[in-house]
């Protein structure tokens, strides 16, 4: 958290602290109508301190461009339930085997194999009845951010990506690292931006940009991950460093070595920071945030 | 397939073959923007000859009061999706660890654990891709079908019907196991002939009728199911016999008797029948579908 920008110091912590909330909020509701057990394993796992990074996104596109009310709320939640549920389905023993996530257990470690799997899938169900359940007035919006939700964590986007992450025959080549980032955590991060624009009914235009500074500081953003596996420490981390070059896994380092990949993640960042300038003129909060998706040390 | 009433005998076929089309339809369309072995594992799963009664109930609601359109056909492919989803987690080693599944090998089994759990994660976001997408006029409906059906599939629907379905402490009481059915197999099933009625733009009485209908077809279903598992054979089910009382699981037959659980879904039925007068005041197809979802032999 050191490397953060003036225009972040006050913002992120803020509106972290107001994700954090939404989401307990939202917990507490789900604990209502579901098995005690299953509401435990949600909970642990999305209530865990974790970055909020696509909410973060979400909630500042839709406040560059005037609000996004409930419904920019209610898809930043549901963009944080998908990213956890992904996360959780990723660490299970027939995927990446991770026993620890953000410092603590994996869900599966906690609760079983059976009620993690269990969890993940509530998780992303959760998220398509948050942003379809609204006023009528907003059924448009609610319909159409369902529907590129579901474009960016399906098939075609993120379970694609995980898909080509964990193939055997992967070609040790940039060109599929770069498709695979895109489709794996790319198009989630995207997602998060447009979801703003579409909460804050933005113009075409706005649109247009947050699809340039998303595609751009996703990437930037993976390209961070696989450095800090790199340089980073397992304390600062919260889960044990070069894991994915141990683990065979090539990363962008590996492929391009560490200084080039540095470059290009900046390179990234200096476009998204470019490609934004439409929604937010005077670099600020959206601005700050591509710098901080690369320059973070966890 | 023998006990078919004379109002399903050509409709069930003829609808079967169109539900089967949508969804193959469907699959082609999905294969070209994902991950080829993904892909196959979709289309394993979802193409393999169910009986399609999720899908098969929507139509004939939208038809009864109608027709529903596109909207009603997009519904019917989600939940067939969200079915078939539900079925490759619950086969995982981790869940019932199930080798057979309509006679074939389960997804695990064919295409390892991993690509089990993706095929039906993606399934199951495909659903909500399915339900949202289509022109701005019908985004009110699709945006209520979508958090339904969200509402149904979720923790305190099916999967949280699962999560009772594995749970170690279950008391053996009827109660409990009503409960388990009314989220694991009757929320879903209840959603289809909503979903139907939503599409169709049905009035308030015609949903309340789907409700009732839905409900209580939903549990005779699964007193059906396990009724089948004691009486019959492994050939006709496609999978073994009596796995449900070896495995330990309670069932109607062991937890009421084998006759009186057929009394009970036959009264069901009965009600069930009634309750759908409002929509289809001559008895007919939803009639003669209520009557097959308990007699049928697979």
């Amino acid at each position: 958290m050191l490397a953060m920008s003036f225009e972040l110091r006050a913002w992120l912590p803020a509106t972290q602290q107001r994700i954090e909330r939404l989401l307990a909020d939202r917990m507490d509701l789900i604990a209502v109508r579901t098995p005690t057990r299953l509401a435990e394993a949600m909970r642990y796992s999305l209530l865990d301190g974790g970055k909020r990074l696509r909410p973060a996104l979400c909630l500042a596109f839709a406040d560059a461009l005037g609000g996004g009310g409930k419904a920019a709320e209610d898809a930043a939640c549901a963009l944080e339930c998908i990213h956890t549920y992904s996360l959780i389905h990723d660490d299970l023993p027939a995927m990446d085997d991770d026993e620890l996530r953000r410092g603590r257990p994996t869900s599966h470690k906690v609760f079983g194999e059976a009620l993690a799997i269990l969890a993940g899938d509530a998780l992303l169900t959760e998220a398509f009845w948050l942003v379809t359940t609204g006023p009528a007035a907003e059924a448009p919006a609610r319909a159409m951010m369902a529907s590129e939700l579901a474009v960016a964590a399906g098939a075609g986007g993120m379970v694609g990506g995980q898909v080509l992450d964990i193939a055997d025959d992967r070609p040790a080549a940039q060109e599929y690292l770069m498709q695979l980032h895109r489709l794996k955590t790319g198009a989630l991060l995207k997602a998060a931006c447009r979801l703003g624009v579409l909460a804050a009914k933005g113009s075409a235009e706005a649109l247009a940009a947050a699809d340039r500074y998303g595609e751009d500081l996703g990437l930037a953003f993976q390209i961070a991950d696989d450095v800090l596996d790199v340089t980073s420490t397992a304390e600062a981390l919260g889960k044990p460093v070069k894991a994915d070059s141990a683990a065979g896994r090539f990363t962008f380092p590996a492929v391009v070595g560490l200084e080039a990949s540095k470059k290009l993640a900046h390179d990234l960042i200096v476009r998204a920071r470019q490609a934004v300038l439409t929604v937010e003129p005077t670099p600020g909060v959206l601005a700050a945030l591509a710098e901080y998706s690369v320059e973070r040390t966890r």
